[in-house]
C-alpha cells in the first residue's frame, strides 16, 4: 500500500480492486463465463497474450471467453505477485505478474505481465481496460513463454 | 474525449497526457536519452517488447534505453492510433495501438498494443507504469510482429 497519496487513496479502495481481482480469479477458476464477464466495463479495450491486437467492447471480448473457456480441460490454477495498486477516486491501476497454470492433457505454466485498469461504476469496480503478454525475442522470433521472476 | 465523467476529467486533463505523450515521441524520435528518462517516474514498473518480465524503477529504465538507443541506427517514425485515455484527478490511464517504423540497415515496421499508466507530480504527468507487446501464437510459439490494425 503506497503511501503518498493517502488523501486520494485509502486502505478501502486497495482492498476493494484486491477483491475485485480475488472475484475475477474465483470465477476463472471456476470457468464461470457470466461471473467473469461481470468483471468488465461494457467499454473494455483487452489487449490478450493471443491474436487480434485489441478486443474493444464487451460483447467481442464475451465472445473470447466463450471460446476459450470449453478448451480449458484442466484445472486453472492463478497467482498474482508484486501487484501494485494506485488509486485516485473512481480509477484504478494495477500491475504485476500473473503465474498462470492449467493441468491436465495440455499442461500450461506461463509467468505474465498483467496490467489492469479500473473504474468504479455503480459501487462496483470494473476492468475497462486489460493488458496480458509475454516479451518476444527479437532474434529468434518467439514469444517468451518459459520466463520465470 | 470521454464525457463520461465530466467533473473529475477536464479538456485539459486529456490535452496534457496528450502533450506528455507528443514530448515522450519527439524524444524518442531525437533519441535524447535525458528528455525520454525525464518521461517516467521514480518508481515506473515497465513491462517492455523484450525480456525480461519487467523493469522496475527508473535507474533499471535508464539503463535499458541506455543501451538501447545506441543500437537504434535508422529514423525513427512514430504513431500512436485509438488513443484512450481516463484521468481522474492526478491518475491518468492511455491505452492505444503504436505504430513503430525505422528506417535503415534494419527495417523495422511493427504495430505495438501500449499502455501508459500516468501521475501528475509536481504538475507535470509522469508515466508510472508502461506495458508493450504483441500477442503470442500459442501453436507456433512465434510472437507476431506483422499484425496490423
Amino acid at each position: 500500500m503506497s503511501n503518498v497519496h493517502p488523501i486520494r487513496q485509502t486502505n478501502d479502495d486497495e482492498a476493494e480492486i484486491r477483491q475485485a481481482i480475488e472475484n475475477f480469479s474465483e470465477a476463472f477458476r471456476a470457468k464461470d463465463l457470466e461471473k467473469i464477464v461481470a468483471c468488465y466495463a461494457p467499454g473494455i479495450v483487452a489487449f490478450d497474450l493471443m491474436p487480434p491486437l485489441q478486443h474493444v467492447g464487451i460483447e467481442a471480448w464475451r465472445e473470447v471467453w466463450a471460446k476459450s473457456l470449453p478448451m480449458m480441460q484442466g484445472q486453472i490454477t492463478l497467482e498474482f505477485r508484486d501487484l501494485k495498486i494506485d488509486v485516485s477516486n473512481d480509477l484504478g491501476v494495477c500491475r504485476g505478474l500473473h503465474h498462470f497454470r492449467m493441468s491436465g492433457t495440455e499442461e500450461v505454466d506461463v509467468w505474465l505481465r498483467w496490467t489492469a485498469c479500473f473504474r468504479k461504476m455503480n459501487g462496483k469496480w470494473l476492468v475497462i481496460h486489460e493488458h496480458t503478454s509475454v516479451p518476444a525475442d527479437m532474434e529468434s522470433g518467439k514469444a517468451l513463454m518459459q520466463l520465470k521472476p
